[in-house]
């Protein structure tokens, strides 16, 4: 297969169809900027499993992903997308970077939930970018602006009470989107790497946090993330 | 007089009618952050008379603003508001902290204007905000944005036309906004130390990147700017 781009967690294949690629999900864990750099046995097999099945029921619900079909443990079969450099985040919680950013204190509802965007700029360290830089920058229209916004709210009332009826609170997470045809579509991966979530009676993070601040072993909590959302 | 607040670059007192304040300009140059820092003889006395005189052509042309009348070489009376903890900038070149923000080049034209919020907050060193923040921090609401962008937009047209025709090319400013009953109006100062200002033939700069990068004299170029657009 021939690679097309590597990345810090995944590699992105062509296929024989010019209009699928494959999506392998490495085991690598990075944090701030890739400043915190290290291999976690499984993740990438987690994260897959995680993310199809996401996809999968994002799918069902109506939103428009990359998703075609999990082809093994570490590989996605997904739609060829012109990406978009914005990353979309949707926050529920003050949690991470707006909490220093604002100060606000983590844990703080966010309510409605915010919709955030970044220039997805390695070295500019994806600066926040609000509608007019966006336009400014030629990355969107102001009507695709506004499409993917309310696709992201979308997204986050389905995993959010999805991720609940699992014990789970989802704080917050990003997403990416590309451009097929005229469409804009979900791409990339949703999974405890770009989602924040708590057990919602413990409290106990599950997510990346614990890599980017030492809190435990990573592993330990996708794999209670992926049996929840799995079995339950 | 009694003192209400002592800023960075002016000190504000209280007068016997409640409705009005006294701003009184001091000699104090900071940047970054007040991280750099010093005195710059006849800075408060330049910039009042500039700032009165671009409030004066601002009242005229229909902004509504604080500015009552200058009553001494360092002192402006002004009507009292309740600040609003957002600073406004507009920007028609990208320069300054666009530029690294971005990775644009100094002097790219932008078009249209860009407005910018940031949170006036110096202990968060004024971060970037989007009307999302705005509203979630309750700074303002969504129609109160709304107006504060189109008036900044329109202060832009005003101010830009204006130094063009005493040869200056206005490249960017910062405006502070204030509620007085109802009303939103424009606060504080405009002056070399809140607008980026160059020689429309030159392209030398006239403002505060003087003192920021110790490009030169810095009155020479806040005097050059008030001589121009007092006597031209
Ligand atoms: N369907 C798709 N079409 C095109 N690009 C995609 C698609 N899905 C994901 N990508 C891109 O592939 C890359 C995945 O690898 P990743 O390790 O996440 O990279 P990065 O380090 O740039 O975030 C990302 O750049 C992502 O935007
Ligand atoms: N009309 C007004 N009503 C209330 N506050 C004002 C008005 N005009 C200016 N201010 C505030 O007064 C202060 C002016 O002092 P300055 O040295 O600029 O302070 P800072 O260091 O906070 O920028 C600023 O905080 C500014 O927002
Ligand atoms: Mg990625
Ligand atoms: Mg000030």
């Amino acid at each position: 297969m021939q690679k097309l781009y590597e990345g810090k967690a995944k590699v992105v294949y062509l296929t024989q169809d010019p209009d699928k690629l494959i999506l392998y999900f490495k085991d690598t864990a990075t944090a701030f900027d890739a400043t915190k750099k290290a291999e976690v046995q499984d993740k990438g097999v987690v994260n897959n499993t995680i993310s199809s099945l996401l996809f999968e029921l994002l799918n069902m619900s109506g939103i428009r992903t990359h998703f075609i079909q999990k082809l093994s443990d570490r590989e996605m079969l997904v739609w060829k997308t012109e990406r978009i450099d914005v990353e979309v985040v949707v926050r529920n919680i003050a949690a991470g970077s707006i909490c220093k950013r604002l100060g606000l204190e983590e844990g703080k509802p966010i309510d409605p939930p915010l919709v955030e965007f970044f220039y997805k700029k390695d070295e500019l360290h994806d600066p926040l970018i609000c509608k007019d830089h966006i336009l400014m920058l030629g990355l969107m229209k102001e009507e695709e602006v506004k499409h993917v916004k309310s696709v992201a709210l979308k997204v986050n009332e389905i995993l959010r009470k999805f991720f609940l009826e699992h014990r789970l609170i989802l704080v917050d997470f990003k997403l990416e989107f590309g451009r097929k045809g005229e469409e804009i579509i979900l791409i990339d991966e949703i999974s405890p790497d770009t989602c924040r979530l708590w057990d919602a009676e413990t409290k106990e993070k599950l997510d990346k946090d614990r890599f980017r601040f030492d809190l435990g072993d990573l592993m330990e909590g996708y794999k209670k993330v992926l049996e929840r959302i799995k079995n339950e």
